[in-house]
């Protein structure tokens, strides 16, 4: 079966179950429910204990169980690979992980998938590894299962991503199970990806360095939601948490790209006050910020929140006054963390309530304009976000369809070159984010205005700002591209891309060796 | 059958169902789930409704549903009227109202019971009032239940108390229903006893007066949870929301009974450093707190957290440094509200976070100290603090038995003569409160401990502190005493009375005129 961006779906995958097809970015939901979850009960002799290995085996784990990780540590993670070293020692196997996020610092993992202690991998952002590549290469029993955040969320909510142990690495945390990224020597900011985690879970443990007095606060995970509460040396390695491509672009192709964006945004009115806004971390969508902000500073414009993945330079345009408030899933660097310790209008919000999308509300749909990256990127504006040119995974879709599918205005950044090869395809390798909810692709070779916004492209022509064909953009970058093999993939499902209303998107097939001329 | 405090119970009561009796304070859970809700996606058109009629048309609320509302605004309280008003000009009926307590400024809600519209009613307190009287009075169609604050969470979130809709009042409101209780003309303080409702009902209507921009923040209910917002004038009188039998009692019986109180959990040594209390609002348990502050302040003791229902000489000992933290559920008085949007460690809990004995964990769990008001105690120490000596119903347990059970030292405090009557009885007209779970009693005539803590008498006869039987107080209570007099009552059950945990503990039986000799 064919699916709403006219991906060719079986109706069955081994290892993932019936397909749901993909039908459209705001068809009816799939499930109307929230998940029921096990009640807790007081428990004599606390919660503490000595050792994850103890914790392992007072959760009753037992192989083909699930177990679930943040990735607010992100590359400085050390808890997801103490806990699933001590599954492996204690002879568990068959074991799925439900990871938010996987960073280099979760190579070790790629051992335990070919040993089969893990069979079956989800999570929402990934990013070049020994696990993308043990992925890619067929090595992972099940398919890997790639969703949004919002989806994760969603997913673990409606009972669809069970999860039977939650680990939870807390900067800190009380003995019982109050957590918080704010403070402690791997401070992180927040726990919101973890959230769901906590609240559905059958089993939560917090694995801490630092025990803080009864009570701590402000907690993010409250007491009623955690099992167990473990400590161990250190869970974390600062030097690798405020880690991520967060580095403002500098290069004059770059900062074009930036300054069009801005100014496009600007002369189609979404520079107002009140307005919102969402960049990723990525070094053009960093310089959008910065363009922006220097437009409102100028026009006197104060915006509403900047939603995120928060950066310095999101904290700076806060401490400008040109945002009421931030809205923060995730620090991306050391300047976010220590803001959020700080500045009371630096808000934490849950996974939940920023993008999913079977919540009452949530805060993508208040969005104005979303910046978005991209690997590639179709005639029919279908982003993919997820495989390079190579076929490998090396990403996820995060929260970039789930910003797409609320914001007023999404607006892809890119240079239309990307490491010798061009943007724009005739079809994409692998949808991420579905082409209806893409407006604009701003390059440094022209701009392209998806056609279902003709009330954009006329804000534009009245504005004098030049757009072309999302073809004549292909032709143009096509001409200086010197890369233009593409790959080798075999038959065989190694990811399955949920979008994040839980239908499915597209599939990741198996990466062979070498490319396609 | 007789339920394990001797009470006589039907196996099912009409208009209740099936009866669990009361096995002990720690026996085993009743049910082991959270209850599934449905989830909710995204709407068009927003939130926001022209009226309170809209909300309960477009929540489709039928005759026979339960709604639900929080007493934050406490005598102040507007909306629970209003919205009753508003489902009575609808012509619907047969509705039961799940409020989490009812004040006199609820008088209203009287008409709308005798009328048929109120049939079944639940709350964990309530003041003397037209309702109460019509509860007494056999007017209700239902039995009424009475919960706990904790208990009633724990009914919320198994799903034995399900809520149709909520209708939850707040302070201030974003117009995706992020709402607080800390600001706006209204002020409560907090939206604690609120949260559960917002979590687990059905749907969920915002009513506030004073709507914020988006995002407001803190929130205590999120937006993912709110399906409608409605504006109104005014949902609160802020003379009647900062009400409460708050004042310190200054006779010096009372005072006498307070130093002896503070005496004998120093001689105990339940003064020590992390300690942590929770004391009514009573006016002698107030003062209580104020000896207890005392010695802590003479002897450099630092307390972890004061726990409540949260009274100016709290925050009073906050600001002393007594205490690192409040952990508050709601506010008696201004001073309190004011603290909670001043102090940062004037920490805002959910009623489940406070209390929920299906919880993982709950606060009450770490409390040492739990002084307790009564209206009757008997020779099993069991209380009532539900029915006055004339058989109506004129209160409800609140946290009383939450906190009585969680806390390491439950100790009453009262004059043992009180409105005429002797305090201490053969047999309590109603048991609120297991006589396994109160540790002392405390009198202007004397100490009596129950017989269980037999440790406790050791280190108050190590202390040279005097006790006596309780059967002694009784008959220094009763030579005292000028009224004797026992309530008449009906067969009839208009009340019945849930432990924490869901089990029935009593039945409040209809009251008569008159009284018995």
């Amino acid at each position: 079966m064919k699916n709403a961006v006219g991906r060719e779906l079986p109706s069955y995958i081994e290892g993932y179950g019936p397909v749901r097809p993909f039908a459209g970015a705001h068809a009816p939901a799939g499930r109307p429910e929230r998940a029921a979850r096990p009640a807790g009960g007081r428990r004599s002799g606390g919660k503490l204990l000595p050792s994850i290995e103890e914790a392992i085996k007072r959760t009753g784990l037992r192989d083909g169980m699930t177990v679930s990780f943040h990735h607010h540590l992100r590359n400085g993670d050390r808890v997801t690979v103490l806990v699933m070293e001590a599954i492996a020692r204690l002879g568990l196997k068959d074991i799925r992980v439900a990871a938010s996020g996987l960073f280099a610092c979760h190579d070790p993992l790629a051992e335990l998938i070919d040993r089969g202690v893990i069979t079956g991998m989800t999570f929402s952002t990934i990013s070049r590894g020994k696990v993308a590549q043990a992925i890619s290469g067929g090595r992972l029993k099940q398919p890997a299962v790639l969703m949004t955040h919002g989806g994760r969320a969603r997913s673990i909510a409606a009972g669809e991503l069970h999860i039977d142990v939650a680990f939870i690495a807390a900067p800190s945390c009380d003995e019982e199970g109050n957590a918080s990224g704010r403070t402690g020597p791997s401070a992180c900011g927040m726990l919101s990806y973890a959230c769901a985690d906590a609240r559905y879970a059958d089993q939560v443990v917090v694995v801490t360095d630092t025990l803080e007095p009864y009570p701590l606060h402000p907690a993010q995970i409250c007491q009623t939601d955690v099992d167990w509460v473990v400590r161990v040396d250190a869970i974390g390695d600062p030097g690798g948490i405020a880690y991520g491509p967060t580095r403002v672009s500098a290069d004059p192709e770059s900062l074009s790209v930036a300054r069009s964006a801005a100014e496009l945004l600007r002369a189609a009115g979404y520079i107002k006050p009140g307005m919102s806004l969402q960049t990723g971390a990525g070094g053009i969508s960093l310089a959008v910020a910065g363009e922006v902000g220097r437009i409102m500073e100028a026009e006197g414009v104060t915006g509403s929140f900047a939603l995120g993945g928060i950066t310095a330079p999101l904290v700076d345009m806060l401490h400008r006054g040109l945002f009421r408030a931030l809205l923060d899933t995730q620090c991306f660097d050391a300047a976010a963390i220590r803001s959020v310790a700080e500045d009371g209008d630096h808000v934490v919000i849950s996974a939940e309530q920023y993008a999913d999308p079977a919540a009452k509300s949530c805060a993508v749909e208040r969005l104005d304009i979303m910046i978005l990256g991209a690997t590639e990127l179709d005639l029919d504006f279908n982003l993919n976000v997820i495989t390079g040119s190579d076929g490998a995974i090396m990403s996820a879709a995060g929260g970039n369809s789930d910003c797409a599918a609320g914001a007023k205005v999404a607006v892809v950044v890119s240079k239309l070159v990307k490491g010798g090869y061009c943007l724009v395809r005739d079809r994409v390798t692998t949808v991420t984010t579905p082409g209806e909810t893409v407006d604009v692709l701003v390059t440094d070779l022209g701009i392209a205005v998806n056609p279902r916004r003709g009330d954009l492209l006329e804000k534009l022509r009245r504005a004098d700002i030049e757009t072309v064909d999302i073809a004549r953009l292909k032709e143009l970058g096509e001409e200086r591209a010197d890369r233009k093999a593409r790959p080798r993939l075999g038959d065989r499902i190694v990811g399955v891309v949920e979008y994040r209303d839980g239908s499915v998107i597209d599939v990741v097939r198996q990466k062979l060796d070498g490319t396609e001329a």
